[in-house]
Formats: C-alpha cells, sequence, structure tokens
C-alpha cells in the first residue's frame, strides 16, 4: 500500500496554530486540548487500527466461506483451522515477518525489527520503509500482521479437505517468515519492485496473488480429493454443504475489504482520498457480483449463487491493487471482468485436473492478476500523480510502459512464491507427507484430526440415514 | 479500566512544533501535522465511512435473518439474493440514485450528480443539500448508497419465498433509481417534505416504511405462499428454519444501527452529539427486546423468540427517526411501544390474508409510521434546537403541529411509494409474471432459480427421510 | 439523515478561525474547522464509540459460542437468551448501574446519576471518576454498559440448558444493579480498590472474573444436566452440535477484544499507547490458539478444536487486565499460560462433578484470575508509569507488593460476587425453583420455554429418525 504525499501548503495557517498554541494557556496537554500533530497522530492511528480490525474480521469471512464450500464432515476442521493459522501466523510475524517485510532493506528482504518490541522511539531506524504515515507503529505492526494472516488463509485454502493438521502448522511458519515477507519487501519495504515503481495498493499481488499461488502449488501437490474425477477424468461436481455460511462469509470479506483497501493510505488526512478508495472498491464489488451471476445464468441456464459470491471477491481482489489509481467507470469495469474470468478460469481449472476446492486460484490468483494488470491500463494520471507510485495506463496515453511493469512484478512474485512452495511442501511431502490417508479422508478431517465432528448430532442423523438406506437395499434383495 | 493519565509536559514540544511549521520546508504537512480544518474533515470522513461500513454490515444481518426465517429448501437462494440486490443497487444509486436524491434539486427530485464521478471539487455546486457536512463526497455517497441498499433490502423480504429471481433484479434498479431517491430527496435532499420541517432523523418513513411499503404491494401481488392459508382463511404457521441465524443477524442489525443513527449527524465535532444519539438507539433497542418478549409470553404463553427479535427491530426502526429528538426515557417509551405494537399488528397482517414472511411491514412500515409520527409526541426542544427541524411535540407543548407535518410527510411517502409500486409491480406481473410455479416453490426456490439447494447434504437426508415415512407408510398398507 | 444545522453563519471561514483561535472562543462551529480542543473530544468519541460498538459485537460472539457449544434442541433458547439479556442490561445499567458504578462514591459504590440522563454539563459532578478522558459522558455511559453486559453474559453461561427463562430475567436485572456495578466501582470507580492500586486495565478481575464467578455459583446450584453423569460420578461428553458457530463466535469476540483492550485507554491521543495495549492483546490470544491446541494435541492425541477455542478466549480474558502494563514478550507468555492453564481446570471441574457447560469458569474464572495475577508477576516499570496506577511486578525487581494487591483484589471481588450469588441464586431456587423440569430438559428449551425449536425442519427429521430407529429395533424383536 502506499501514503498519499502530495499536499499543498499553508503558512498563515501555520501562524494562526502558534498563536492559539501560545494563547490557549497552560491547557496543552490536558485531558481536554492536545496539539495539531497529537490529534493527526491518533486519528491516523484510530483509523488504522480500525481498518486493521476490519481485515483481521476477514478471518471469520474465510472461515465461513470455506466451511460452508465445504463437506460437513471436514467442517469443524475447515472452520477451525482459520483460528489455528492466525495464531501462527500472527507469532511468526512478530518473530520475524514484520522485520524481514518492512525492516531496513538490503534489496531483498529486512532485516532489523525481528522480535518486534513496539517501540516507537526506534521505529523511524528500524522501519523507515513505513515512516511516511505518522502511524503509531504497534498498528502498522498489527495492520501488516492482518495482511499477511490473509495471504496465508489464501494459500491454505488449496489445502482443503485432504491435507493433515501437521502441514498447516509448519506451512502457516514458513510462509509467514520465508515467503510472504519477502514478496511484501519488493513492494512496499522498498525493495526491487517499488523500484521500479510497481502499483499495488493494497496487494492484489503482493497478498492475493502470493497466497493463491501458494495455494495452487499445494493443491497440484497434494492431488485431488477422492471421487472428484472419475476414472477417465471427468471431474465430479462436491458441493459445498451450506451456502448460507458461504454468503455471510463473502459479505464479511465484503466489509472487510473496507479496512484492506482505504486502510492502505495509511492515513486519514489526505483530502478525502481514502475516500475516493473506498467507493471504487465498492463499485467494484458490486460490478463483479451483477456479472458473475449474470455470465453463470448464461452458460449454466441457471443464476449460480456460488458463481456469483466468487464474482464479489474476484472483482475485491482485482480492485485491491488498482483501487488508487482508476476512476469510478473503471473500476466498474475491472470488477465485471474479474467477475466473468473468475467464473471461466474456475471450470478450465477443474477441466485440468487441478482441485481447488474452494478456487482459491481462479479467485485470489487469476483475479490477482487481473488486478494487478488492470493499473497499466486504467491507472489515471491524476490519480498516479496523487499516490506518487509509476506511471499512467495504457488507456490514458501512458504506453504500455506500466504494464510492462506491473508484468514483471507479476512474474517476479508469482516465480519466487511458486518455487519456494514447490521446495517447502515438496519437502514436507517428500518426508511427513502431505495427505491424510483415504480411510480418513472417507470418515472425514473432523474424526482424523481432531477426533470430534463439527456436527456431531447431524453426523449421527446422516450416517443412520445411509446405513438404514444400505439396510433397506439389502432387505429387499433378501425378500427377494 | 484505566485511562493514560501520566504523560510528561513538554512546552519545547510547542516550539518544536511551531519551528517546523515555520521552517517547514516541506515538511509542514509531513507525516507530522496538519491544519484543524484538515483535522475535522479527516475525522468526519473516517467516523461517517465506519458509519457507511456498518450499516453496510447490516446487509449481512439481513441475509442471516430472512434466510434464518425462511424454509430449508431455498435458504440459499434467501441469503444470496441479498448480495446480488447489494450490487445492483450500488450500481443503480452510482448511476443515478445519488444525483436524484442529493443533487439540486427541482422541488421533487435532484438533478445533477448522475454517473457519480467522486469529484470534490464540484461536489458544493453539484451536491449542495450535503453541504452542510464536511464529509468527504466520496464517502457521503457511500454513506447514502448503503441508505438505499437498506430500505431496498427491506422491500425484498415482502418477495421472500415466491418471487422470481428476475423481479429482484427488475426491481432493484428501478426502486433504487425512481422510487427510493425521490422519497429521500423530498425529507433530506431539500425537497417539500424538508421545508415542511418533517424530523425523520435516520429515515423511519424515508428508509423503512419506504422499503416497507413496497415490501407490502409485493406480497399482496405476490399473494400467499402455497399452505399459508387453509380453504377457510386460517393461516398456518410456516417455522424459519434456523433461530441461531435470525438471533445473530439481528445482533449484527443492532450493531449495524450505530452506524446507521449516530452516523447520521454526519460529523464527530458537535459536542458528543453523535453520542447521545447513540445512547438513545441502545436503549429504545433494549426496550423493545424486553416488551416483545413479555408481550408474547402473556398472549402466547411462551416467551417467543421470533417476536422478541422483532421487537428489537422494530424499536430500533422506531428510534430511527426520533433518536436526535427525543430523551432517553422517551427512547424507552418508543422502543417498548413498537416491540408491542408490531407483535399484534404482525398476526393482524397475517389475519387479513396478507402473507408477509419475514414481517417485513410490520417491522419495518408500522414501526417506521410510529417512529416518524413519535417525534409529534415527544420531540423536546432544546433537541429540536440542536438539529434544527421542525418543532417541539405535543408532550413538550408544541401543540399538534409538528404530529399534523409527520402525518403529512408518512402519508405523502407512503402514497408515493404504493403507488409506483403498484405500477412497477403490477406491470412486472402482468407481462412476466412476478411469481414461480407452484411445483417450483414447493421443490424450492434454491432449486428452480439456482440449480442447487443451499444444503445440498442435509436436503438430500431431508428428502430420503420423507421418502422413507412415505414408503413406511406404503409398505404398511400393502401388508394389511 | 439529518445533519446538525443549527450553525451561526460566517462570512470568512478563515478570518472566523483566525478570530476565535486568538480569542480562544468555543464559535468555531462552522462545516471547515473546529479547535483542538473540539477535534480532541471529537476524536476520543469516535474511537469509544467504535470500542463500545466492537464490544457489543461480542454478545453476537457469545451467542453463536454458546449455542455451538450446546445441543440442537436448544439453540434457539440459549441463541435467544443473549439478545433477552443484553436488553434487560441496557435498561437495569441505564436505571441504577452506572451510577452505582461510577457515581460519586461513598468508598463501596456510586450515590449519583440514577436514571442516566445524558447530560453533558454535569457529568463532571455526577460521573467525577470517569472525568479523566473527555469522551462525551453519553459514550462513557455505552461503553460501561457493554462491558457490564459483557459480565453478565458471562454468568448467564453457567445456566446453560437448564435454567428456567424467568431466572435469566430476575437475575440479569439483579446483578446489572447489586452485583456487578459495585465490584466494578472498588476497581474503576474510584472505590477501596482503586485505592489500593490494583491493576485491572480492562477487566480480567472485574468483568471476566465476576461473571465467572457468578455463573460457577449458578452452576453448582442448578446441578449437572441430566445424563451429564453417571451413577458412579464419571462425566460423560455432551458435545455442542456446531463448531461453525463456535469458531465464528470466537473470532467475532477475538475481534470485540479490539474495543474491550485498547478502548480501555478511553482516548485516543496518548503516544500510541492504545496501539500498543491492542498489540499485547493479539499476541496474547496467537498464543493461548496455538497453546491450548498443542496442549490437547498431546493429552488427547487429537488436537481438539473447542480446546484451541477456550484457549484463545482464556488468553483474551487473561491479557485483559495486563494489557496495558506488560511488555510483548510476556503478553505471549501471559496468553499461552492461560490456554494450557484452562484446558487442565476444564477437565478438573469437570471431574469434580461440576457441569459448567460452557467452561464459563475455566475460561473466565481461572484464566481471569490468572490475568490479574500476572501483572503482579509481569508488570513492567515504564508502562506501569505510563498507566499510573500500582507497581512493577515480581520479575522487575518490584517485590511481591503488586501480587499482593492483585491477591486481595481477585479474593475481595470473588467473595462479594460469590456471596451476593449465594444469596440471590438461593434465594430464587428456593422459591420458584431455577430449573426447568426432567421432561422440559429432555424435550429441549427451545419446546419448554419458547414453545417452538430452534430448528424445526431439523429437529422433525432427527425425532423421526430416532422413532424410525427405535421402531426397526421393535420390529426385529417382533418377527424374531
Amino acid at each position: 500500500m502506499r501514503l498519499v504525499v502530495n499536499r499543498s501548503r499553508m503558512l498563515s495557517v501555520s501562524a494562526m496554530v502558534f498563536i492559539s498554541l501560545l494563547l490557549g494557556g497552560s491547557s496543552a496537554f490536558a485531558a481536554g486540548d492536545a496539539t495539531t500533530a497529537e490529534l493527526k497522530v491518533g486519528l491516523d492511528g484510530v483509523w488504522i487500527l480500525i481498518a486493521a480490525v476490519l481485515v483481521l474480521l476477514m478471518q471469520g469471512g474465510f472461515a465461513l466461506l470455506e466451511a460452508g464450500s465445504t463437506r460437513m464432515k471436514n467442517a469443524g476442521h475447515v472452520a477451525g483451522k482459520t483460528v489455528l493459522t492466525l495464531g501462527i501466523c500472527a507469532i511468526a510475524f512478530w518473530m520475524f515477518g514484520f522485520g524481514l517485510g518492512f525492516g531496513e532493506t538490503n534489496g531483498f528482504f529486512g532485516t532489523t525489527g525481528y522480535f518486534f518490541g513496539g517501540d516507537e522511539s526506534t521505529s523511524a531506524s528500524l522501519f523507515s520503509s513505513l515512516s511516511g504515515s505518522d502511524v503509531p507503529i504497534t498498528i502498522k505492526f498489527l495492520y501488516q500482521m492482518a495482511f499477511a494472516a490473509i495471504s496465508l488463509a489464501i494459500a491454505c485454502g488449496g489445502f482443503a479437505e485432504r491435507a493433515k493438521l501437521s502441514i498447516y502448522i509448519i506451512f502457516g511458519f514458513l510462509f509467514t517468515i520465508i515467503i510472504y515477507p519477502v514478496a511484501a519487501h519488493w513492494v512496499w519495504g522498498g525493495g526491487w519492485l517499488a523500484e521500479l515503481g510497481m502499483q499495488d495498493f493494497a496487494g492484489s499481488a503482493v497478498v492475493h496473488m502470493q497466497g493463491a499461488t501458494a495455494a495452487l502449488i499445494a493443491t497440484i501437490l497434494l492431488k485431488p480429493r477422492l471421487g472428484k474425477y472419475s476414472p477417465d477424468g471427468k471431474p465430479a461436481m462436491i458441493p459445498g454443504h451450506n451456502q448460507v455460511y458461504s454468503v455471510l462469509g463473502v459479505i464479511l470479506l465484503w466489509i472487510g475489504w473496507f479496512g484492506f483497501n482505504p486502510g492502505s493510505t495509511l492515513g486519514a488526512v489526505n483530502d478525502g482520498f481514502f475516500g475516493y478508495v473506498a467507493m471504487t472498491t465498492q463499485l467494484a464489488a458490486a460490478a463483479g457480483a451483477v456479472a458473475a451471476l449474470l455470465i453463470s445464468w448464461m452458460v449454466f441456464g441457471k443464476a449460480d449463487i456460488p458463481s456469483m459470491l466468487n464474482g464479489v471477491l474476484a472483482a475485491l481482489v482485482a480492485i485491491t491493487g488498482a483501487c488508487a489509481f482508476v476512476q469510478p467507470w473503471a473500476a466498474l469495469v475491472i470488477g465485471a471482468v474479474a467477475g466473468v474470468v473468475t467464473f471461466f478460469t474456475a471450470q478450465w481449472v477443474e477441466k485440468m485436473g487441478i482441485d481447488d476446492p474452494i478456487y482459491a486460484f481462479s479467485v485470489h490468483g487469476v483475479a490477482g492478476i487481473w488486478g494487478a494488470l488492470s493499473t497499466g491500463l486504467f491507472a489515471a494520471p491524476h490519480l498516479v500523480e496523487t499516490v506518487g507510485v509509476g506511471k499512467a495506463g495504457l488507456f490514458y496515453g501512458g504506453g504500455i510502459n506500466q504494464l510492462f511493469v506491473q508484468l514483471i512484478g507479476i512474474l517476479g512474485v508469482f516465480a519466487f512464491v511458486a518455487v519456494l512452495s514447490v521446495v517447502v511442501l515438496g519437502f514436507l511431502k517428500w518426508t511427513i507427507g502431505l495427505r491424510v490417508t483415504e480411510e480418513e479422508e472417507l470418515v472425514g478431517l473432523d474424526m482424523s484430526e481432531h477426533g470430534s465432528y463439527g456436527y456431531p448430532e447431524q453426523m449421527k442423523a446422516l450416517q443412520a440415514q445411509e446405513a438404514a438406506v444400505l439396510a433397506k437395499a439389502d432387505e429387499t434383495l433378501r425378500i427377494d
């Protein structure tokens, strides 16, 4: 994310402030008053803390969306592992992630600020990449940590319904230390992609595509779920068990995005720019919902709710990188295109024999790539100037320069994450194995990994139901 | 909790601020400082953006409440259409709704600001009705859009469990363009009801009664659900399938109302007035919950949870118009009365042969009318002066003048919305039809409109259950 | 919505601002500017109102966690009574609780401010204990009320699945008046524990241990649920019916804690201290999640999700008192210890024959005690100085003085709440009885207290299932 750095100056106001401070009496630091500088730090801090809380709320959105998109026998596991990975990420990020991401750069990663102490006085020297904003360093830490946790949650989407719990723990730790913060550093921490002028305001590439790339590698290495493909390779539908969860999950994610995107201005005093970013975010999401619903209606013959929900998310993922750089009409286009493209890639990925149970790569990867490319097309000059990163896009006479920079960034981040994910997950697969046994997968991961069903009463009924059906079939055979 | 009370006194800091401001270089507005005017814009903007986010969260509340109040076979549909209508509303509002609602007035609707560009510099001339607040125009847009989406969600409550998906889309678009913003304009955009001094702080009439009126017309034109009434007109209970959803939905709505009501002060620098509005809101909701539970206990013999939840909402709907105008004791009375009245109207509406599956008209319409009338009774002079709209209420010596103005407003808005809804929905009924077929309604709208059940695993079990019961009955007959 | 429009007309805003700054007058109420004092009140007010809303969101967390942790036949009841107790608490707190807690002290409770009127001008004399913060008094009221409602919700956890609805109502009222605010007064309202220098920043003892003590007394007086213990006293597992609810519930609670802890600074202008408190809160929660999951894995052989969730909550409960006093590494330790200790006490409490269905006492009581003690160990001198309460902890050379003060506070609050709870609940048990009948408990409280199941369609299926199984057993017997 980038802050807004261009603001006008007014000397007369400084004089007025000075006079008021002098005349304002000794109440300058009483319960009732403060300096404008202190107020600004307080205001920026409150805004970004709330933005961080909104991003953390997205963990609830993921838990619901993922549980709703998978089967009842895995529901407790799928929901619960979200809390686990959030906890692991927070600790790993405190230990190393924050420093690696935002500490003093050696060009590739940060070298200061490990085991973050929360001390404001050293923050300018330990985390200079963040010093353009006066938000207190502890809140910058929480905000960045919340972003890392989102990227990890996306990555874990690729493991769904067949990975061992230990894999979530080990990968969660490693992703938060050696993968995520390094790529984040390149774009936001002063690394080489920042130097190149790559535009990724809130993380289409840094957060979403990163997580999705790891999810893709994971889902390929894990191989498809049992029963997903018939022997001749034809994909079977494995519907999620609860669309109400999925809907609420997506609504919570949509809400949380108001922390994710506008919060990336890292301040509140920027001529209402954070409001502008919120508006483009909202328009894109709306366009994604409608476009995805309509395209599914045309192709499937029925308006498919899971497709619509994926459209909302894809649009939000795409606008994540572009929200500060594009005009409202462009936000609508970016969102609609994301919704439509994701609809098709979800099916192509499946046809290619890749079982991505929660569409992590289509929604976060493909749309993340589209979002990162889109600024190369739609970045408007006055907005580029406000943000102060990169150049105008192709449709505004900027030529293909910015598009090219975006492409380099996408390829660079993708390659880095893909290679490291293959190394880490490949090693884990070779040593301890990634996947539960077939029997465990059939019984359900709630039982195999956690020892109890997420829905004890309902699973009992469902299983009794199946047993009764089988018994009736037997009985019919015997009578005949 | 303890506040931070020990801070070092630093006169030198004031000096440093002064020196840096004077010497400033380009650092006068660097990360560390801003003018009081800029801080105010930033603070107001942050507050109202968060308020808008809270109002958007209410969409999640509606999705849960409505899904919980309807049957399993429609659950995915009922929850999912909430996201769809939110998307449609956002786009339609961006195109025309915002301008029609808040653009330069011709007395009846706004004539500027269509296809809203997000530009602050022209906002004073394009949206002068909103210029009393310094919140950035993009955030004003988002806030107003969130309100429109609430009104539409309420309207769609009347369609539940039997309307075709296409109706939601077409009506959603039209409501957001030709119905909602016009009535909003009359009260909030400088139109004729504003001139008359109608008091509706956050929208008991403008948002809730509008939506409920459309819901009432829709529910009448759609006719009751299959099985709702016996041949002799006696209503049958069709219970919602999940009270936990309904409870969580109402809690999210309750939370969101803290954006809805206090946010309607459109600023944070008003001697804590936005806090006062939050308090009256909270007291009313509490009174509605308790009053509705107790009245249901007395009448039904058991404390009915859905009735209590309706009581909370009715109270919040009622206080929505009155929150800024009444004293705390009056807020408790308004909330309690709303909770009790709604309890009875819900049953009367049903007895009259009107099947309102989610009680949209009782909760949002009747309570909206009560809320709009209540300021004519309870508006306290010092609060009226603070807000600057209308006059004191009957119980404070204001006579029946304000009551009369409120009544005109209620009738005017009701008539307008009713007529237009009849025209729009009547036309749709005549041309493409509003309702799914009987067979589709029996199978469930998840299947008919979307091609898959919201609960695939559970519906399979439920249906196998029913089939088994039928088979057993057959078997018994055959053996005999 | 209406904006506050009664403001004086001003020819030139800058001239007005300048003049008002020189004269220090209070007339700068133009749309565009404000004094720094006004901005501070507005900023602090917005921050704490949002913090209050976050704490209210925790009611949704409790509703979900409790419903998920109990059985389907009680789900509507368990979720719904959360809304009821919230309403009762709000009213009782408005009537007496706020004044008793924070009114002018007689050493033991407050004597002013009953039937709170919302008037700012008298707040300094009526609620002097809160006057160190300039947050508007209405928002201070809402914030304190939200805390009381949390304590009550915890207390009600001990009643789960067998208490009559009337008990929730009567106890809710009494707890909010004669129990909670008195103990809160001792620590936060200027009472004797504040004098002693007890450190409880956001309420490990005042909120969590209070509620948990009442829950413990209730759960003992109510006696265990039917079927919980075999005749020889061996505890049976009664699993909750929905772990997805429990997960989402805990995530909402975790989110809400960002209002609970950092909001307890009661301001935003404190050198980012509220951000520091947010950080220690987050680190503790993460440590609690991971530690509890790992310990359950070691002891049970499987990583138990409910245990992990309890670990998150226990850690948050513990850090609640310590968040402002300890360094980040200590927050991790406090959270991890809480997660592990709670895991074991949950089992010991059960073995002792105490059926605490939602682990209220382990999670909120034991962890609350640990949290209150922990500052006596870990309170760091520079943080103690910032907060201005008590002394440094044992590990920082403060000796055992602070530890001793904490112990006195814990014992004092525990004894007070325990005694009063025994009196109130004992009296209710003796007069009207606390518990539903055996038959009602077997059928489920949804039916007995509310007349309808929370899951009508699913309960019908479940019961048909059980009937079919029984019928088949009969049939098999008859054929043979």
